[in-house]
């Protein structure tokens, strides 16, 4: 490369590097302007972002009302079921008392008075709602009974059915509120 | 009133009527340039506006969440009231049942089962929040007691104050689920 042809490539060279900082300096002035909005164009955006907040709080208001009613609704529905689950206990106690054969009057006096107590207790859970759950018989079903122990089926309790149960279950509404123990075919 | 007079009046009249037509004339002007605003005022009342709206729903949301909570709590504290109400007469019953003296081995011993069943349910109530109403020898209170008799103060019972229970009344937290039947001296 001679001396000229050196000089020549470097002119261009350094024109290359004006030009470009020629166009940096039109892009740095572009940038700058767009900022520059006009006070209806803030206006505007700004009315149109608290627009969103407010559409916003106005859909959690409606989600929160929908969620409380639900919740309110599912505490009314199954409000009982603590006390419920404490009293299963007395009336298993109260329904063995039945079971027993009484001979002297003051024992069937005494069986009659918890004749009553064991009807009254059923009425109320009727009342709220609680029901026996439907075993002996039935489809062994692990939701709502629990196998305590099994036995070979037969023509009258095929595979998997409730032969016996042991001890009732109770359910509100839906929800088990405790099994039902049972003896089930196999 | 003469000619002239009467000229005069009319010419007042006239004048008045024409003053306030003048009057009304530059009202209207006034009226109709008032509403002529600019665009950015136009969007800061929007926006103002908006921001009411925004600001209203929020402390709705607030309030809302609040008072479900309230509800919520209340339904949760006082959830096993109705179930409890239909079980007094069962505890009522079992308790004349405990009162009976027995003389023959199986009446004492389904007398002992009722015994059991009485402390469970009492145990229930207990864990469930529920109390009996303290009566026998408190001063009479009206929002805790239910006096169905009177009898005469003595020394041993002042007036107003609860001698005898005819029916234990119960109560949830603070709430009274039956006031106790009480007799009261006078």
């Amino acid at each position: 490369m001679s001396e000229s042809e050196k000089e020549k490539q470097t002119e261009e060279i350094l024109d290359e590097v004006a030009n470009d900082e020629v166009i940096e300096d039109v892009a740095d002035e572009a940038i700058d302007e767009e900022p520059v909005k006009s006070e209806v164009e803030v206006l505007q955006e700004k009315l149109d972002e608290m627009e969103d907040k407010f559409l916003r709080a106005s859909a959690e208001i409606a989600n929160i009302t929908t969620r409380n009613r639900n919740e309110r609704e599912q505490l009314q529905k199954y409000r009982s079921q603590d006390l419920a689950k404490k009293l299963f206990t007395s009336v298993d106690n109260l329904e063995r008392a039945m079971a027993i054969e009484v001979h002297d009057e003051q024992a069937a006096s005494l069986k009659k008075g918890v004749e009553m107590v064991l009807e009254s207790l059923r009425n109320a859970f009727k009342e709220e709602g609680i029901e026996e759950i439907l075993a002996k018989g039935q489809p062994f079903d692990p939701t709502l009974h629990q196998a305590v122990q099994t036995i070979p089926a037969t023509d009258e309790f095929p595979a998997d059915t409730v032969v016996e149960v042991l001890q009732k279950g109770y359910k509100l509404h839906d929800r088990v509120l405790r099994p039902t123990m049972v003896i089930v075919s196999q």
